[in-house]
Formats: C-alpha cells, sequence, structure tokens
C-alpha cells in the first residue's frame, strides 16, 4: 500500500498519541468544576475496529478494474479500515458515531492518484461510470464535509490526495509557491522552511490537514492577522473537472469579472478536485515572538483588540481568551512551566493589589514578526494601548507555551469521550459593533440548552483573527453526555448556531459548511445567495456526483424550526446596537 | 427630470471643463517629440448633437407606461440626448463611435429609480416584458461593459442609480459604512469626511464613478496599498434580482462555501442591480503625505518597489513611472509649480554629477498615512530602501501636485482626438518575478503594431498597486491616427492585450472585462473556468436579459486571432523567468 499517512481511525492524531492530565495539577479539579466530571474514574475506551458493522463494497468489478488500472494495486484499497478512515472527519458527532457503530454508508473505494494525469482519469472513469466523488486531504474537518449521504445508492469513489504532497516550485522574487493539494501543514512548512520560506498558514489542525482541504474548506490560521485566510493567501490553482483542468494563474490581483478563485475556495468537492494551490510565501522572519498579557475583564480585552486592530499596528497574532478559557489555559499548564510557581503568586497578589477580580482576568497573546526594530516598532504600539485599557504584559513565557502546545489541543476531546463528556467548537465572525451581542447571545443559547438537557455544561471563548471591521469569535463547549449524546449534542450545537445568526456573527469563519452547517445557508446569504450558488453547482454537475449534499445540504432550517430554537435559547438582554 | 448629473454626451468630464496646454511650457515640444503632433493647429471639435442620427425608440406603449408609473414622469426618460448619454462609456472606442456618429444600438428608456423597490418593480417589469436591462452609474468605464449590443431586438432598459447617492449609515466602532450603489466618489467622501471618515477609494475615474460601477467591474484606487481593491473593501451588499433581493450582511470574513459576494463583484450587471454597498471606511489619517522620489533608471525604481513590498514597511500608495512617462509628468507641469525652475536646475546637476543619464530617470510617488510618528517610521523605513537603489527623495512639492491634478489626465484625450491624435490606457498585473518581461514585451508590441500601422505611436507606463506577490503596470498609448481610427486602435490595443496574456499578466487590473476584454477570458482563466463563470450567468439569467454580452462576450480570441496577433508582434527578446 502507499505510506500515505491516516489519522487513527475513531479519534484524533496518530496511534498512541494522546492527552494525559497527571502532570497537569490544576486540570482535574477544573474539569470537575466546569461539567462535574471526575477525570479520575476509569475510561472506556472506544469499541474495537472488529466490533464495527461496515457496509460491504458497492462496486462494479469493471470500474474497480478500472481505477486500479489507473493507479496501481497499490494506490487502491476496498479494505474496511482504509474505508471507514475515509468516510467521517473529526466532530464530535463524527467521533460518536465511530464509537457508537453508526457507519450506515462507507466508500466503496479509495483511490491515491500519484499525478493530476491521474486524477483526471480517476474523475472521467467515476462521471462516465456515474459514481461519487469525495476528494479527501488529511480528513480533519468537523463540519461533515467528507461523509457520503446515507442512501446513497451510487457507487462512491473516497479520492485521497495524500500523495500529492510536495512543494513543486518557489518563485523567491514573487514570493510564490507552486504546491500540490495533499500536502499537509508540516510537509509544506518543512520544504520552505528548508529553503528559508513560509508559508505562515497555521489552522489548529495543521500538523493533519492539507492545502487542498484549507482551500475547499476556506480555512484561516493563527496568524491570519499577517498572513491573512487562505483566500487571500491562494493566487492561483489547478482543478480537475470532467474532462479538463481549470488553471487560474497566479496574479496578485485581477478584475475578470466574478472571481472563479473564490467560486472554487470554500466548494468542498462540489466543482472538482483541487490538485494544486500557487501560494504566497514569505520569508522567515527575523524575529517572531509572541508575547502574552492580561486584561481585568474579557469587556476590556475585547475593546484592546478593537483599538488594535483600528491602530497603525501589524501584529501577526491578535487573541485574547474570556475568564473561562483562561482559567482552562492556565489549568492545562504543566506545574512547573509558564507563568508558574512563585513568579504567578507575586503577580496575582500585585493584580488583587491593582484591584483586580482574578476571577475575571483575561489571558491575551499578541504575535509579532519582522526585524527586531519592528518587532520592538510593533510592541511599543501595541504596549500603549493595553496600558490603557488597563491591561498588563508578562512576557514571553506563556506565548512560548502556547506556541508548543497550539496543536494539542483536539486530543483532549477523545479524553473526554472515553470518560463520557462530550467537547466541541463552534466559532463565527461578526462586525466589532457586534462582538459583544454574538458573545452575550452564545453563551445565553448554550446555557439555557443544557438547562434544557438537564446536563452540566460549560462554554468558553476566545477572540481571535482580527480584521478591519471585526473579528472571529471562537467557542468550546462541553457537557457530560447521556444517553443518546448525538441528539444532546445537536440541542446544543442547533442552539450557538441560530445565535450567531440572531446576533449579527456568520455560520463560520473558517471551518466551513459541510452537512452540518448548511441548515443555516438561507439566513447567513440569503435566499437569493442560496439560489445563486445553487445555480452554480447544478451548472457544473448536473449529475450530483461531486461530494453532494455538502454546502448546500437537502437540510434548510425551516421557519418552525428556527423559531424553536429561539424559543428555547432566548436572546441575552443586551442593548441594541445599531445595524451598520 | 431629475437632478442627476452626467458627463458630457461626446467626452469625458463637465461641459465646460477640458485640459488646457498654453501655461505648460514644455507640453507642446513633448507631444510634438512623442507622436510628431503640433497641438497648436486649430483643434476639430466634435460634431454638434443635431449631426448624430439617434436610432428610434423601440417600446411597447404598456412597457413604457408601466415604467414610468414605476418611477414617476419625471425620473423616466426617451429623449434622445439622455439615451445617448447611456449608449457608451468613455474608453476611446467610444468617444471616437461618437465622433463619427456611430451609435447603432441606444437604450430605449432610461430610469431613475428613487429607492431599492423601484428598482425591484423595474427589474421585474423588464424580466416580464421580455426587455435588456443595463444598469448605469457614472458612464466612465472604458472596457465597453455598458454598450448595447448591436442587432439587440429586445427593448433596452437603462436603469441609471444617479438618485441612489447617499450614505446611509456609518456603524463607527466597526468601521463600515452602508452606502447607495449610485453614489459617486465626490459624494461618497463628501458624506463620509464630514463625520471623520474616509472610504480610501479612488480610482482615476474618482469624479465621475459610482460605488455600484466600482464594485460591478473590479475597480481598484490609488491608494490600494493601504486600503484594499474594491473585493477587499466590499464587506456586505444588496442586489437586486428577478422577485428577490440578495442580501449579504458585512461580515470581516466567513467560510460559507463560494463567496457568493466575490461572483457579484465583478459581474458587471450579469447577475442582477446592485443598489447597495456596505463598504470599511477608516478614520482619515492625522498626516497624509505624498513624497517624491527620482530613481535613476526603470530598472531601480522596480527592485525598489518590490523591496518595499517584501518589507516591513506598508506605504499607502506606491509608484514609479518609467522614464518616458516621468518625462510626461514633467512635461505637463504648469511653469511656477513642483520641482520647478532654478531648484530644478540644481537638482539635475547634481545628479549629472553623480552619473545618472537624465534620459532614464524615473519619477515616483510613495503615499504615507497614519499618526506623524507612524509617517515618520514608514518614511525611514522606505528611505532606506530608495538609497540602497541609488534613489534620491525629492520632497512633497510634486507629490502634491500629483494628488491636485490625479484625477485630470482623463481630459487629455478628448483635447488629443480634436487634433487627430487617440490615446487610451492599458493596464495588467503580474508577479514581481514577470514585471519586467510584460513591460519589454508590452512595449515591443506597441512599437511592432505602430510600425506595421506605419503611425508615429507611443506608449508609457507606471506601476502602482504593490501586493505582496506582484504590482499592477498602468500603460498609456498615443498616435496620431488615419482615416480608420477605430481599426487602427484596434490593431494597438489587441496586440498590447495579447502581450499582456503571453508575457504572465492578466488582462486587466480594475478596468473590468465588458465587451472589449472579453476575448481574452479563455487564455486568462482556462477555458474550464470561462465554462464555470458561464455557467454561473446562464443559471442566474436564462432568458439573457441582464446585460447580455458582457464579461463573457460572443467573441473569443481563436487560435488563428492569437497566432496573428503573436506574428504581428513578436514577443521582446527578454530572459526567461522560471514561472513559479
Amino acid at each position: 500500500m502507499t505510506d500515505v499517512k491516516h489519522m487513527k481511525w475513531w479519534g484524533w492524531g496518530l496511534e498512541g498519541v494522546g492527552f494525559h492530565f497527571e502532570d497537569k495539577p490544576e486540570f482535574a479539579p477544573f474539569v470537575k468544576k466546569a461539567v462535574g466530571l471526575d477525570v479520575s474514574v476509569p475510561p472506556v475506551p472506544p469499541l474495537s475496529f472488529d466490533q464495527l458493522t461496515v457496509p460491504p463494497v458497492r462496486l462494479s468489478p469493471s470500474f474497480e478494474a478500472e481505477l486500479v488500472a489507473i493507479v496501481g494495486e497499490e494506490a487502491a484499497s476496498t479494505a474496511d479500515e482504509v474505508r471507514v478512515v475515509h468516510t467521517y472527519g473529526k466532530s464530535i458527532r463524527d467521533l460518536l458515531r465511530i464509537r457508537r457503530n453508526e457507519i450506515a454508508r462507507v466508500p466503496d473505494i479509495v483511490v491515491y492518484p500519484g499525478d493530476e494525469w491521474e486524477v483526471q482519469q480517476i474523475v472521467d472513469a467515476a462521471v462516465a461510470e456515474g459514481a461519487v466523488i469525495i476528494p479527501f486531504g488529511g480528513g480533519s474537518n468537523i463540519a461533515g464535509s467528507l461523509e457520503p449521504l446515507v442512501g446513497e445508492t451510487r457507487s462512491i469513489v473516497s479520492l485521497d490526495l495524500g500523495r500529492l504532497n510536495r512543494v513543486l516550485a518557489i518563485d523567491e522574487y514573487s514570493g510564490l509557491a507552486r504546491i500540490q493539494a495533499g500536502a499537509q501543514g508540516p510537509d509544506i512548512e518543512e520544504q520552505l522552511n528548508a529553503k528559508g520560506w513560509t508559508m505562515g498558514h497555521f489552522p489548529d489542525s495543521f500538523t493533519h490537514s492539507t492545502l487542498g482541504g484549507w482551500v475547499a474548506t476556506r480555512s484561516s490560521g493563527m496568524q491570519s492577522d499577517k498572513y491573512g485566510d487562505i483566500a487571500d493567501i491562494t493566487r492561483g490553482l489547478r482543478m480537475v473537472r470532467p474532462g479538463e483542468i481549470v488553471e487560474l494563474r497566479p496574479l496578485p490581483s485581477t478584475s475578470t469579472g466574478p472571481s472563479v478563485r473564490e467560486m472554487i475556495i470554500g466548494s468542498e468537492g462540489r466543482l472538482g478536485v483541487i490538485t494544486e494551490v500557487t501560494v504566497q510565501v514569505h520569508r522567515q522572519p527575523e524575529v517572531r515572538e509572541v508575547q502574552a498579557y492580561f486584561f481585568p475583564t474579557w469587556k476590556a480585552g475585547l475593546a484592546a483588540m478593537h483599538e488594535i486592530a483600528e491602530s497603525d499596528a501589524s501584529p501577526s497574532i491578535t487573541r485574547v481568551s474570556d475568564a473561562r478559557e483562561s482559567g482552562f489555559s492556565l489549568a492545562t499548564r504543566k506545574a512547573s512551566k509558564g507563568v508558574s510557581g512563585a513568579a504567578q503568586s507575586v503577580l496575582m497578589s500585585v493584580l488583587k493589589r491593582r484591584g483586580w477580580n482574578l476571577e475575571e482576568m483575561c489571558l491575551s497573546f499578541i504575535g509579532y514578526e519582522g526585524t527586531a526594530s519592528h518587532v520592538s516598532y510593533e510592541k511599543k504600539l501595541v504596549g500603549a494601548i493595553v496600558k490603557k485599557h488597563g491591561g498588563i504584559g508578562v512576557g514571553k513565557g506563556p506565548g512560548a507555551l502556547y506556541d508548543q502546545k497550539k496543536f494539542d489541543t483536539p486530543y483532549l476531546r477523545d479524553f473526554l469521550l472515553d470518560r463520557g463528556a462530550a467537547a466541541d467548537v463552534s466559532e463565527t465572525a461578526a462586525p466589532w459593533s457586534k462582538l459583544q451581542e454574538v458573545y452575550d447571545a452564545t453563551r445565553a443559547a448554550a446555557d439555557a440548552a443544557y438547562e434544557a438537557l438537564g446536563v452540566h455544561g460549560w462554554i468558553m471563548c476566545h477572540l481571535s483573527h482580527s480584521y478591519h471591521s471585526g473579528a472571529c469569535l471562537y467557542f468550546t463547549f462541553a457537557f457530560v453526555h447521556g444517553d443518546d449524546p448525538i441528539a444532546q449534542y445537536e440541542v446544543v450545537k442547533q442552539s450557538i448556531q441560530q445565535a450567531f445568526q440572531d446576533a449579527g456573527g456568520t455560520l463560520s469563519h473558517h471551518h466551513g459548511v459541510g452537512v452540518e452547517h448548511a441548515p443555516w445557508m438561507e439566513q447567513d446569504i440569503s435566499v437569493g445567495g442560496v439560489k445563486l450558488m445553487q445555480g452554480l453547482f447544478d451548472s457544473a454537475d448536473p449529475a450530483g456526483l461531486f461530494n453532494p449534499g455538502k454546502v448546500l445540504g437537502p437540510a434548510q432550517a425551516t421557519p418552525e424550526s428556527v423559531a424553536a430554537l429561539r424559543a428555547a435559547a432566548p436572546r441575552a438582554d443586551v442593548a441594541e446596537v445599531p445595524a451598520p
């Protein structure tokens, strides 16, 4: 078989890697307080693979032979474990379904093309056969962008791009790199770093997601303030369609009608298979620093981020956690790292003397990149704003820690699942004037959902990805689930999503739509907007062979379902902010 | 009638305003040298309006009555002069056709809706009638985005948005303003400035173009380095479609599938009528300065702009003219302004002593905005780069002059037309590594075309609109035409456009596509890209009522026509730059 790496079939990351709390003394008490869970109870691990009921392969022998002839024996598989790994992404619904042996439909064959010409042949063969094509990158999606539709009667081909993982060329004078779509984050950065370059795109899924997946789902990385969202970073691309390749040459900007580039970005496989992307790359900066700050309250932290965005400063990261997430971050430290021990005690006494309520305190990270003198200039600009809003700098220690463990959080979810708690994330973006309302409404919606379910739940938040006109709010929520965790999860998740819409936020800032967010598309981009997009999909793929049901799924929220969500989770009582 | 302002039916700008050379002593000798034209010969003014043959109105009485009932008697017109003003934009082809009484097809009625609901009713009435709708903003387009198709047998409604010219609301905390699509540049800036804000969007057409037009054609303004292209500035919008409004709420960023916002931007009326746009606005900066610099050569200027884009500096304008355009700029100065008289003589002797060839010297403008200390910091960063590339700062004088007269250039075209010379502009964008090749190939293509035509021609260029990965090159060309100026113009224009494509540039950076650039769409975004876009247009407008023939026109370049253009204007002999 090919040497393409895959995550665990039942959870995040590589086999043998997981979350451990034994070296984090404050973690167990924190979780006990937050969701009432005793993490020292013996875990119940997921079922073993042979306990799964894997649907049989539905594939005509001639089509299978044709695909094998294209990619070779080594690069095609109908093995159960391979097909199961390619069935879901890594949302909590995905993990719960796998753990409960709910896999109604899986791909019938997984193929690993070795070059673009093989992709073209696979696509053309599938179209001739009337088979469904689901492109697969790292499998990290958490919006349901990968799952086959239940009840799909046609053959399903999972087209895994994992072998297309090379940086093909760097145009050093233009700061552009041609990279194959199946390259994962570490593949890309290693190949670029070796020549002094970086792409600067670091989503939380970085270690296990691919360039093609980032483009297909409109990803954004934690340094987007400097490097841009993937839509900004993507300058050119190649996408295989039936019988032809759409080729968009790399251009800094162009005025050629509606943007085909921006039609393909976010298309989640519905228009074709992205094989190659030309991205902006930057010389690795002389200095890169993540500084930590404390703010006395969430409001103060939010106001400071707003003022930084409005100022002449241009940091690479702006991030502030609410008091709950700040407490969580401090509780997941190892005993000896970060703002720790004696130093922390001293700092806390100082803040108390200043009149801070330490329960309200918020942790912030701001990133700086450039020449040493530029970093120093930026820090001065930001420092003055932090001070104006009552904040205080606490140095590089916590920032360095954040930098090291930033990709570890997804492992925590499997740890909690083993112990009967469901945790997931929902994120949105909104104009600055609406962020407080989105925050209040979302917390109220989650709490109302927890109350309705009779569960001990938790929700926390950080602001990240600042723009001129607004920012992203990223929520993490968890609760100890009952016998039907998926139904309970859906109540919480849907309440949160509806709160986003009602308060002026979008259904997702950077996780894509999939099937999970599709019900809010009409509310988000209007009925007329959905019709334009549907027209594009239908004209490009009249037979519905390309990852059908994603982005514009069969399920749109109805007036009744929206009303029910609103009734269940009434909006927080917040001051009316004039619409822009 | 309504008080909506229009430009001259035969040329640029307002009646009574024009270009004068009497106070510019170096202008006449410059033009004599450049294109062999004696500007002191008596001008031949354009024909008078009553010499035009205006096609009759093709409109059913019932449809006319319906439209009049929607907007009122005052806001509908079938008068010849009104219809002619709404026929063309202001390209050289447009001006030549008007001057030669070539107006085969004009709109049959012009309506001026007073609000969005009237737009909706007009659209619905036209769709019911099977009439063509051409949205009209300021009428400044130079790519043929407005003209009715010759041979159009259906009724044509010109939908003039001029009465929708208000800033509706400013969300000061988010830096967002809701503005009606028919607002012209000065309308917008006056209303915003009164409250301390600016949109920062200043295309050359600023004084006569509208927000809706900017969005519909993917405009870019001269301060785009700081404020972004219109695609970046546009955060939300409303567009009227048959029976419904597409509403995109203002969001800083979103992950909702293919971008409907980016489908509408650049759509040139083919998807519907944009009525309202929510744009990013910025507080007016404390300091705004345009500094002038001289570089010893074009290559040095280009290299400096590249290094600025790669550096930590972030100026609001980066612009450098080639030696020819630098000479032109100096020749259009009034005798007493700018780098003038004695001071200039002293400077020139200094530069000569430094070994500069003054014939090769290039003029550059760099803009700075922000607090006083930030402007000073930025100037220091840029100053060091300029010096490294052998450039020299010459202060604020020429920059202030540039700022004052930046919107006057289009008047020069009418002045030259009165004297038998045709002048126009073509602009492109390309990665940094390809700019020199685009420049060389374009100059060679124009010169080859002039030679083939046996005319004395001229072409000059500036770089503007810098991005991380490339920049815009903006060419101005002129020649004394013969008896068939349109045919001659087409030879030159098409040679230039083909050179852009062949050297790695795009068909336009910010002028849109219209019918003029449509033949290069397949070369620019590939055949597959054109098909995706065509599918969008066809699904959104199956009857072809919305500004038909624009962006994807009837005429695509054929392999034969491309080969002919390449043969006529062989590529410059430049070093091969490795593709990214």
